[in-house]
Protein backbone atom coordinates (compact mmCIF):
# COMPACT_ATOMS: atom_id res chain seq x y z
CA UNK A 1 0.00 0.00 0.00
CA UNK A 2 1.86 3.18 -1.10
CA UNK A 3 -0.10 6.83 -0.51
CA UNK A 4 0.79 9.51 -1.82
CA UNK A 5 0.55 12.83 0.67
CA UNK A 6 0.99 16.33 -1.55
CA UNK A 7 1.63 19.03 0.99
CA UNK A 8 0.57 22.98 0.16
CA UNK A 9 -1.64 22.50 -3.09
CA UNK A 10 -2.75 25.98 -4.18
CA UNK A 11 -5.56 26.48 -6.77
CA UNK A 12 -4.60 28.75 -9.08
CA UNK A 13 -0.64 27.92 -9.32
CA UNK A 14 -0.54 24.36 -8.65
CA UNK A 15 -3.75 22.55 -10.02
CA UNK A 16 -1.80 20.88 -13.09
CA UNK A 17 1.31 19.83 -11.46
CA UNK A 18 -0.93 18.44 -8.38
CA UNK A 19 -3.01 16.91 -11.20
CA UNK A 20 -0.10 15.06 -12.39
CA UNK A 21 1.48 14.03 -9.07
CA UNK A 22 -2.11 12.55 -8.84
CA UNK A 23 -2.02 10.75 -12.43
CA UNK A 24 1.43 9.76 -11.75
CA UNK A 25 0.52 8.13 -8.21
CA UNK A 26 -1.70 6.34 -10.06
CA UNK A 27 -0.52 4.63 -13.09
CA UNK A 28 2.77 3.53 -11.20
CA UNK A 29 1.00 2.06 -9.02
CA UNK A 30 0.01 3.67 -5.68
CA UNK A 31 -3.34 3.49 -4.00
CA UNK A 32 -4.06 7.10 -2.76
CA UNK A 33 -3.49 10.61 -3.19
CA UNK A 34 -4.13 12.62 -0.08
CA UNK A 35 -3.64 16.26 -0.09
CA UNK A 36 -3.36 19.66 1.91
CA UNK A 37 -3.51 23.23 1.14
CA UNK A 38 -6.29 24.47 -0.29
CA UNK A 39 -9.35 22.79 -0.99
CA UNK A 40 -9.68 21.95 -5.07
CA UNK A 41 -13.07 20.46 -6.32
CA UNK A 42 -11.84 20.79 -9.78
CA UNK A 43 -8.53 18.69 -9.37
CA UNK A 44 -10.53 15.65 -7.51
CA UNK A 45 -13.28 15.42 -9.91
CA UNK A 46 -10.58 15.42 -13.02
CA UNK A 47 -8.58 12.61 -10.86
CA UNK A 48 -12.03 11.07 -10.54
CA UNK A 49 -13.16 11.04 -13.49
CA UNK A 50 -9.68 9.68 -14.84
CA UNK A 51 -10.38 6.61 -12.85
CA UNK A 52 -14.29 5.94 -13.35
CA UNK A 53 -12.81 5.67 -17.06
CA UNK A 54 -9.17 4.38 -16.97
CA UNK A 55 -10.00 1.69 -13.86
CA UNK A 56 -8.43 1.82 -10.32
CA UNK A 57 -8.53 1.21 -7.39
CA UNK A 58 -7.40 5.12 -6.69
CA UNK A 59 -8.56 7.53 -4.46
CA UNK A 60 -8.08 11.39 -3.95
CA UNK A 61 -8.87 12.73 -0.40
CA UNK A 62 -8.07 16.25 1.25
CA UNK A 63 -6.68 16.71 4.33
CA UNK A 64 -7.18 19.81 6.38
CA UNK A 65 -4.50 18.62 9.12
CA UNK A 66 -1.76 16.94 7.25
CA UNK A 67 0.39 16.78 10.34
CA UNK A 68 -1.73 14.82 12.33
CA UNK A 69 -2.39 12.81 9.75
CA UNK A 70 1.50 11.98 9.00
CA UNK A 71 1.47 11.29 12.69
CA UNK A 72 -1.26 8.55 12.86
CA UNK A 73 0.11 6.83 10.05
CA UNK A 74 1.50 3.35 10.92
CA UNK A 75 4.09 2.84 8.26
CA UNK A 76 7.27 3.92 6.97
CA UNK A 77 7.31 7.64 6.03
CA UNK A 78 9.24 9.00 3.15
CA UNK A 79 9.51 12.70 2.27
CA UNK A 80 11.25 13.34 -0.80
CA UNK A 81 13.23 16.15 -1.23
CA UNK A 82 16.11 17.25 -3.13
CA UNK A 83 18.06 17.88 0.10
CA UNK A 84 17.89 14.20 1.14
CA UNK A 85 19.85 10.98 0.98
CA UNK A 86 20.08 9.53 -2.57
CA UNK A 87 16.59 7.28 -2.44
CA UNK A 88 18.57 4.97 -4.68
CA UNK A 89 20.64 3.76 -1.36
CA UNK A 90 17.54 2.67 0.49
CA UNK A 91 15.84 1.61 -2.22
CA UNK A 92 16.92 -2.28 -0.63
CA UNK A 93 15.43 -1.74 2.61
CA UNK A 94 12.32 -0.16 1.58
CA UNK A 95 10.97 -2.50 -1.24
CA UNK A 96 10.44 -5.04 1.85
CA UNK A 97 8.26 -2.31 3.47
CA UNK A 98 4.45 -2.60 3.21
CA UNK A 99 3.61 0.19 4.08
CA UNK A 100 4.61 3.84 2.94
CA UNK A 101 3.25 7.06 2.66
CA UNK A 102 5.32 9.30 0.13
CA UNK A 103 5.66 12.90 1.00
CA UNK A 104 6.11 15.62 -1.90
CA UNK A 105 6.15 19.10 -1.25
CA UNK A 106 4.46 22.03 -1.97
CA UNK A 107 6.94 25.17 -2.53
CA UNK A 108 8.24 25.72 0.97
CA UNK A 109 7.65 22.52 3.13
CA UNK A 110 8.01 23.15 6.76
CA UNK A 111 11.03 21.76 8.60
CA UNK A 112 8.50 19.51 11.13
CA UNK A 113 7.72 17.43 8.09
CA UNK A 114 11.62 16.60 7.62
CA UNK A 115 11.74 15.75 11.32
CA UNK A 116 8.70 13.56 10.70
CA UNK A 117 9.50 11.34 8.11
CA UNK A 118 11.51 8.76 8.86
CA UNK A 119 13.52 9.12 5.63
CA UNK A 120 14.25 12.23 3.59
CA UNK A 121 14.87 11.18 0.19
CA UNK A 122 16.81 12.69 -2.87
CA UNK A 123 15.53 11.74 -6.47
CA UNK A 124 19.12 13.28 -7.98
CA UNK A 125 20.39 16.36 -5.98
CA UNK A 126 19.45 18.46 -9.07
CA UNK A 127 15.88 20.93 -8.96
CA UNK A 128 13.65 19.15 -11.24
CA UNK A 129 10.35 18.08 -10.68
CA UNK A 130 7.97 16.13 -7.84
CA UNK A 131 6.32 14.61 -10.30
CA UNK A 132 9.38 13.17 -11.88
CA UNK A 133 10.21 11.99 -8.26
CA UNK A 134 7.09 10.01 -7.50
CA UNK A 135 7.70 8.30 -10.74
CA UNK A 136 10.98 7.15 -9.94
CA UNK A 137 10.72 6.19 -6.72
CA UNK A 138 8.04 4.22 -7.69
CA UNK A 139 9.29 2.89 -10.47
CA UNK A 140 12.29 1.22 -8.61
CA UNK A 141 10.00 0.31 -5.48
CA UNK A 142 7.82 -2.06 -8.09
CA UNK A 143 10.94 -2.68 -9.86
CA UNK A 144 9.40 -1.70 -13.04
CA UNK A 145 6.47 -4.36 -12.37
CA UNK A 146 4.02 -1.53 -12.20
CA UNK A 147 4.55 -0.67 -15.82
CA UNK A 148 2.17 -3.60 -16.92
CA UNK A 149 -0.53 -3.01 -13.61
CA UNK A 150 -3.77 -4.02 -14.24
CA UNK A 151 -6.38 -1.73 -13.60
CA UNK A 152 -9.84 -2.79 -12.14
CA UNK A 153 -12.97 -1.70 -14.01
CA UNK A 154 -11.77 0.55 -16.47
CA UNK A 155 -13.98 1.60 -19.21
CA UNK A 156 -11.45 2.67 -21.79
CA UNK A 157 -7.84 0.78 -22.49
CA UNK A 158 -5.12 1.68 -24.73
CA UNK A 159 -4.51 -1.03 -28.21
CA UNK A 160 -0.51 -0.07 -28.32
CA UNK A 161 0.12 1.26 -31.86
CA UNK A 162 3.19 1.56 -33.65
CA UNK A 163 1.62 4.72 -35.39
CA UNK A 164 -1.75 6.40 -34.58
CA UNK A 165 -4.21 6.21 -31.35
CA UNK A 166 -6.39 3.20 -30.24
CA UNK A 167 -8.95 2.86 -27.88
CA UNK A 168 -10.76 -0.06 -26.79
CA UNK A 169 -14.04 0.72 -24.88
CA UNK A 170 -14.25 -2.05 -21.94
CA UNK B 1 22.89 13.84 -27.37
CA UNK B 2 19.98 13.73 -25.78
CA UNK B 3 17.29 16.52 -27.47
CA UNK B 4 13.80 17.15 -26.34
CA UNK B 5 11.39 18.45 -28.04
CA UNK B 6 8.28 20.15 -26.24
CA UNK B 7 5.38 20.79 -28.20
CA UNK B 8 2.61 23.30 -28.42
CA UNK B 9 3.71 25.48 -25.30
CA UNK B 10 1.04 27.36 -24.34
CA UNK B 11 2.55 30.70 -21.84
CA UNK B 12 -0.48 30.45 -19.46
CA UNK B 13 -1.64 27.59 -19.18
CA UNK B 14 1.77 25.46 -19.72
CA UNK B 15 4.50 27.30 -17.87
CA UNK B 16 4.96 25.26 -15.01
CA UNK B 17 4.85 21.83 -16.37
CA UNK B 18 6.96 22.97 -19.51
CA UNK B 19 9.67 24.44 -16.70
CA UNK B 20 9.52 20.18 -15.17
CA UNK B 21 9.98 19.06 -18.68
CA UNK B 22 13.28 21.15 -18.91
CA UNK B 23 14.16 20.45 -15.71
CA UNK B 24 14.05 16.95 -16.13
CA UNK B 25 15.63 16.80 -19.13
CA UNK B 26 18.45 18.55 -17.65
CA UNK B 27 18.51 16.56 -14.24
CA UNK B 28 18.25 12.92 -16.43
CA UNK B 29 21.31 13.80 -18.58
CA UNK B 30 19.61 15.44 -21.73
CA UNK B 31 21.51 18.36 -23.51
CA UNK B 32 19.01 20.55 -24.43
CA UNK B 33 15.08 21.11 -24.54
CA UNK B 34 13.76 23.13 -27.98
CA UNK B 35 10.10 24.05 -27.38
CA UNK B 36 7.34 25.05 -29.85
CA UNK B 37 3.99 26.73 -29.63
CA UNK B 38 4.22 30.43 -27.61
CA UNK B 39 7.78 31.89 -27.27
CA UNK B 40 7.73 32.30 -23.10
CA UNK B 41 10.77 34.06 -22.22
CA UNK B 42 9.94 33.55 -18.94
CA UNK B 43 10.05 29.81 -19.07
CA UNK B 44 13.45 30.51 -20.60
CA UNK B 45 14.72 32.74 -17.80
CA UNK B 46 13.84 30.63 -15.27
CA UNK B 47 16.06 27.24 -17.03
CA UNK B 48 18.69 29.34 -17.81
CA UNK B 49 19.08 30.20 -14.15
CA UNK B 50 19.11 26.79 -12.98
CA UNK B 51 21.39 26.26 -15.24
CA UNK B 52 23.61 28.80 -14.30
CA UNK B 53 23.43 28.02 -10.14
CA UNK B 54 23.20 23.89 -11.20
CA UNK B 55 25.54 23.66 -13.41
CA UNK B 56 25.28 22.30 -17.36
CA UNK B 57 25.69 22.06 -20.15
CA UNK B 58 22.53 22.15 -20.61
CA UNK B 59 20.10 24.53 -23.27
CA UNK B 60 16.88 26.21 -24.13
CA UNK B 61 15.76 27.14 -27.43
CA UNK B 62 12.06 27.90 -28.91
CA UNK B 63 11.46 26.77 -32.71
CA UNK B 64 8.82 28.22 -34.43
CA UNK B 65 8.88 25.48 -36.96
CA UNK B 66 9.38 22.20 -34.89
CA UNK B 67 8.42 19.75 -38.52
CA UNK B 68 11.63 21.37 -40.13
CA UNK B 69 13.02 20.77 -36.76
CA UNK B 70 11.98 16.82 -36.66
CA UNK B 71 13.03 16.29 -40.17
CA UNK B 72 16.13 17.97 -40.17
CA UNK B 73 17.27 15.72 -37.27
CA UNK B 74 19.93 13.22 -38.15
CA UNK B 75 19.57 10.48 -35.58
CA UNK B 76 16.31 8.76 -34.06
CA UNK B 77 13.29 10.53 -33.39
CA UNK B 78 11.02 9.07 -30.38
CA UNK B 79 7.70 10.29 -29.72
CA UNK B 80 6.52 9.41 -26.10
CA UNK B 81 2.67 9.21 -25.88
CA UNK B 82 0.53 6.98 -24.25
CA UNK B 83 -1.09 5.50 -27.76
CA UNK B 84 2.97 3.74 -28.59
CA UNK B 85 4.41 0.49 -27.94
CA UNK B 86 5.53 -0.11 -24.48
CA UNK B 87 8.80 1.71 -24.29
CA UNK B 88 10.85 -1.07 -22.05
CA UNK B 89 10.17 -3.52 -24.99
CA UNK B 90 12.39 -1.18 -27.06
CA UNK B 91 15.04 -0.07 -24.73
CA UNK B 92 17.43 -2.60 -25.76
CA UNK B 93 17.53 -1.33 -29.54
CA UNK B 94 17.28 2.59 -28.26
CA UNK B 95 20.40 2.41 -25.47
CA UNK B 96 22.74 2.22 -28.66
CA UNK B 97 21.93 5.02 -30.18
CA UNK B 98 24.04 7.66 -29.70
CA UNK B 99 22.20 10.62 -30.63
CA UNK B 100 18.11 10.84 -30.16
CA UNK B 101 15.48 13.56 -30.26
CA UNK B 102 12.54 12.98 -27.32
CA UNK B 103 9.32 14.23 -28.74
CA UNK B 104 6.47 15.00 -26.12
CA UNK B 105 3.08 16.68 -26.39
CA UNK B 106 1.63 18.97 -25.68
CA UNK B 107 -2.48 18.81 -25.41
CA UNK B 108 -3.08 17.89 -29.18
CA UNK B 109 -0.14 15.97 -31.10
CA UNK B 110 -0.76 16.65 -34.99
CA UNK B 111 -0.78 13.18 -36.75
CA UNK B 112 2.45 13.88 -38.92
CA UNK B 113 4.32 13.89 -35.74
CA UNK B 114 3.24 10.33 -35.01
CA UNK B 115 4.63 9.53 -38.79
CA UNK B 116 7.62 11.09 -38.72
CA UNK B 117 8.81 9.82 -35.38
CA UNK B 118 11.10 6.40 -36.11
CA UNK B 119 9.19 5.31 -32.79
CA UNK B 120 6.23 6.11 -31.36
CA UNK B 121 6.56 4.57 -27.39
CA UNK B 122 4.54 4.58 -24.04
CA UNK B 123 5.36 4.98 -21.03
CA UNK B 124 2.72 2.80 -18.86
CA UNK B 125 -0.39 2.60 -21.35
CA UNK B 126 -2.02 4.99 -18.46
CA UNK B 127 -2.63 8.47 -18.88
CA UNK B 128 -0.27 10.72 -16.96
CA UNK B 129 2.54 13.48 -17.42
CA UNK B 130 4.99 14.41 -19.99
CA UNK B 131 7.55 14.98 -16.90
CA UNK B 132 7.40 11.32 -15.79
CA UNK B 133 7.55 10.43 -19.18
CA UNK B 134 10.63 11.78 -19.84
CA UNK B 135 11.80 10.92 -16.49
CA UNK B 136 11.20 7.47 -17.03
CA UNK B 137 12.68 7.23 -20.47
CA UNK B 138 15.79 8.83 -19.67
CA UNK B 139 16.32 7.06 -16.59
CA UNK B 140 15.91 3.49 -18.46
CA UNK B 141 18.25 4.89 -21.35
CA UNK B 142 20.71 6.36 -18.88
CA UNK B 143 20.51 3.09 -16.76
CA UNK B 144 20.44 5.26 -13.69
CA UNK B 145 23.85 6.52 -14.19
CA UNK B 146 21.99 9.50 -14.60
CA UNK B 147 21.55 9.82 -10.76
CA UNK B 148 24.95 10.89 -10.43
CA UNK B 149 25.58 12.70 -12.90
CA UNK B 150 28.42 15.62 -12.57
CA UNK B 151 27.21 18.91 -13.42
CA UNK B 152 29.72 21.50 -14.88
CA UNK B 153 30.63 25.06 -13.89
CA UNK B 154 27.59 24.54 -10.85
CA UNK B 155 27.77 27.57 -8.38
CA UNK B 156 25.67 25.13 -5.94
CA UNK B 157 25.42 21.83 -4.80
CA UNK B 158 23.54 19.91 -2.20
CA UNK B 159 24.92 17.87 0.45
CA UNK B 160 22.63 15.17 1.14
CA UNK B 161 21.34 14.84 4.67
CA UNK B 162 19.40 13.00 7.11
CA UNK B 163 17.39 15.85 7.85
CA UNK B 164 17.78 19.27 7.41
CA UNK B 165 18.53 21.01 4.11
CA UNK B 166 22.91 21.98 3.05
CA UNK B 167 24.07 23.61 0.48
CA UNK B 168 27.49 24.17 -0.64
CA UNK B 169 28.55 26.99 -2.66
CA UNK B 170 31.28 26.30 -5.00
Amino acid sequence: MITVLRLGHRVFRDQRVTTHCALVARAFGANKIIYSGERDKSLENSVKKVTKQWGGPFGIYYTGNYRKYIKRFRGIKVHLTVYGLPFQKNMTKLKKVKEIMLIVGGEKVPPDVYRMADFNLAVTQQPHSEVAALALFLHEYFQGKELNKDFKKAKLEVVPQQRGKMLKKL
